[in-house]
């Protein structure tokens, strides 16, 4: 998908791409795959791809050490990207909830993103997002990275698995 | 050349292209094309497109305001660029130096950016670039971007004409 949208990797980044599927075992409908370019202290650029209908699910970003939450800014580049925020709701939402996971999902004021269009999330907003019919490729331009703090509305995800968890597997 | 690299813009973005010529009036050897998707108090994001062998000029970015000077990421999305850092100087550079302006030019460490290839530059660092001979297009990941406070070599550069300048014209 990257390389249809015209994006070119290293064949470092190629075999780093990250691949989250939020500890719920069913990425093709809740999941996201993201390259990170750059996280310092100060910025962050990553890439996000959502396959055809794959939904990123509902989370914030908290305040950490004293700092506000994480603001990002949504650049669609390819497909289309349905993204909800807090605010008035959509009569009829153009995404498709997760089966099973409806009740995980609470905000749905719809922003349609398609290529060049952008959308700056303020801190502590909930959020979540759903690839088009042709999934989306989506440019993230953010503060400082900690996907670790991560609030998230399905009590059932683990964003970045702890190193208890790791010592079970 | 930003449609030739699959890079979409909004009719509003493409109105608003930045030509920075500083200030020297020979924009296709010094000067810079740009697009600034985002710049808040905390991260900057913005398309760069460079011609043919034409040179952004040395410059530096220092502190403001107590915070250190802008941190950039320089990631080569389409062509080449020739990018110039402080540091151990190639004994035969690649770029050519833009006639009548060699004695501004000081920093020649080398770094050659192709598609996928990028590289950050600490703050306070002087730093210019060149296009290859297609030219480039640069995503920039930074901090955020205070263009009127950069340092430049060449005394004769204005990158931010003052109220005054824009009186006189």
């Amino acid at each position: 998908m990257l390389e249809k949208a015209g994006i070119v990797l290293t064949a470092a980044e190629k075999a780093e791409i990250e691949v989250a599927d939020f500890g719920l075992g069913h990425l093709d409908s809740q999941g996201l795959e993201l390259v990170t370019y750059i996280n310092t202290d100060r910025y962050c650029a990553k890439e996000l791809v959502l396959f055809p209908r794959q939904t990123c699910p509902e989370h914030l970003h908290p305040p950490v050490d004293g700092e506000p939450g994480k603001l990002e800014t949504f650049r669609c580049r390819w497909g289309e990207v349905l993204l909800y925020v807090e605010g008035e709701p959509a009569a009829n939402i153009q995404a498709v909830l997760p089966a099973g996971s409806e009740a995980c999902y609470s905000v749905f004021h719809e922003i349609v993103l398609r290529p060049g269009e952008q959308y700056t999330i303020p801190p502590g907003t909930k959020h979540w997002f759903q690839g088009g019919a042709e999934g989306a490729i989506v440019s993230e331009f953010s503060s400082t990275s900690r996907d670790e703090f991560d609030v998230f509305t399905d009590p059932a995800i683990v964003r970045m698995p702890s190193v208890a968890d790791g010592e079970l597997q």
